[in-house]
């Protein structure tokens, strides 16, 4: 660290590669396919441990993501979000060169993707199992009759199964608020599996957001999973009871640039643009943008979690801490910082550094 | 807008032109030296737009931002963020090459550029008038007076004055609560520069946050503003009462990607990722991300507060609109989002593209 002068996301090599490992057996042991999405760390680099891993398929969450990871030699992505009509001539060029899946949920998308699909072309129709952000209501299978039937039109399209997000197990309260929200998801993509198998035999289930891809042990009727978050974890996954501080594989590490005793306040340079504006509740009622590690006479140590940042401006950061903790930080020190949300976080800083000084890009953004 | 394909930032150039125009000229009635803010926009090409209006001097948020300006030709930067210690053989480099002033607030940074300066620095202190972030409160005269008797030791230091931010007017409820806490600002360092005067003839006061250098009328003993969000502004400063909306200079375009009938939702390509998670509280006293625009019949139309940014996530945005206006959005439109906060969102997209199709880079994030 004695290099870094700025605001600069640290990530500690070994802990990815163990979070991707542990995630890699898992799927194995679950015989599920493993096809993690890349929206978290965004970076060519990154993507190539997971081979490490015999990773050969992942997901991505947009076009642009596609096109940057195909050009980095993956040929296998899920595109897992709605069809974005108005970048079809860039899907077609990608499903022209990849073997692409593409996400479908309304009669609009299909009948698009059944007119200008030239070369073949998986689709899974997004399921709504309540999050209720996007996707088909699982009760509406008239809906789902009329996607498929506009698909099937285009001999291209392969229509590959329901693919869901149980993004409602972020908003969980305990563990066991994710084991029973992943079961219920589970238990409705079953269902569909079920009613669509005789015409479609190898329908598959894709779900596994990373709080129920790390922590439950019930897949029984899924094909594949695609949790994203697992490669950094962060707060918010400890928080969720998800993974151990010691999973947690990037920090940003941060200058302290003053401090107001009168306020038991510390400025730290590393703001909104740095960690994002992610928060959550921290043990007082108030929101917390991050948990505050510090180096103790050579050892690292995190403090307690009334020591939190309490406040983002574009640059500043405002750490809130005990009186006890007040007189540790010096101005010109580094502190790291456990970021709320690891995918916001990265995405800000658009580069990564490890521990050992390597610097890691991520995609650029046009 | 033809040919938008994904979430772009799309800017108004005639609109940003005129805001920096009015600012410049409000600048001039006042008799206040115009230092605008670049933090906003981050770029070089838009930089070039202010020489139009004869601004030849510029406040960063970074050494990075430094750096990137000094190196398309600014000679005469404010680095107003406190002093960052581990930057300081930057800080040096920079004050070789152009004019610089910096911001100190404590004796440790005081100490470091007393022994380090090699190079005429500008060195302002900065106060604290009341929004509690970061500066010397104005009633510490002791510290100040540590602080200045630090600086004093080496004569390439030039003490230009007191340095505020007036933040606590983005939290004001009504344009008179931005009045009265800019008053009160000015009146603290008024006091300020009257008891430093004696020894300090050339003393300047330098203030001037977007809300109170649009609308405030009173200036007195005030020597310079330094106001950045103004040249986009945004739905936070259009809610507090300091522009109109045809001033807001940029829009976010996204695509329609899904409609849900059942709760009135409608899910764009448009997310954290690209509005940032700033928020306001709307008239229902939910959180809003953004306003929406939508084209009715060819004419661009400014949606009621009913229809507006409920959610964001890392890539999808939900609207929540009204029964009445949900029917008009198709899959695969263009909407527009109005962002709450400009100063993040073009931090977030890190390009723009003028209604004319020209592309805008920003300062690069490495």
């Amino acid at each position: 660290m004695a290099e870094i002068i700025r605001p600069t996301l640290v990530l500690d090599k070994e802990v990815c590669l163990r979070n991707i490992e542990k995630m890699a057996q898992k799927a194995r042991d679950y015989n599920l396919h493993f096809r993690p999405h890349f929206k978290t760390h965004q970076s060519a680099k990154i993507g190539e441990w997971f081979k490490l891993f015999n990773v050969h398929a992942i997901t991505v969450s947009s076009v642009r993501m596609a096109e940057y990871f195909a050009n980095h030699g993956w040929d296998d992505i899920t595109l897992a979000f709605p069809l974005n009509i108005p970048e079809i001539s860039h899907i077609k060029r990608l499903a022209a060169n990849i073997k692409l899946n593409v996400l479908v949920e309304n009669k609009e998308g299909a009948e698009v993707l059944a007119h200008m699909t030239t070369s073949p072309t998986g689709v899974y129709i997004n399921i709504d199992t309540g999050y209720n952000r996007s996707g088909i209501l699982t009760s509406r299978t008239g809906t789902i009759d009329t996607v498929l039937k506009t698909l099937l039109k285009n001999k291209k399209l392969q229509f590959k199964g329901f693919l869901n997000h149980t993004g409602n197990t972020y908003l969980a309260k305990s563990t066991n608020e994710i084991f029973s929200r992943h079961f219920d998801a589970l238990l409705k993509l079953k269902s569909l599996k079920q009613r669509y198998k005789r015409d479609f035999p190898n329908i598959q289930i894709s779900m596994g957001d990373t709080p129920s891809s790390s922590i439950a042990a019930n897949f029984n009727g899924v094909d594949e999973i695609r949790p994203g978050n697992f490669v950094f974890y962060d707060l918010m996954q400890q928080n969720l009871g998800v993974c151990d501080f010691d999973d947690i594989a990037v920090k940003i590490v941060c200058p302290v640039v003053s401090k107001h005793v009168s306020r038991n306040e510390i400025v730290i340079y590393g703001g909104a643009v740095h960690l994002s504006k992610d928060s959550i509740i921290n043990i007082n009622g108030k929101k917390m943008f991050g948990r505050i590690m510090i180096n103790n006479d050579g050892k690292k140590e995190l403090l307690e979690p009334l020591n939190y940042v309490s406040k983002l401006s574009q640059e500043h950061g405002t750490l809130k801490v005990t009186q006890n903790q007040f007189k540790k930080f010096n101005i010109g020190d580094l502190v790291e910082i456990i970021p709320v949300h690891s995918c916001l976080a990265a995405n800000e800083m658009g580069f990564l550094q490890t521990t050992d000084g390597e610097l890691i890009e991520m995609m650029p953004k046009f």
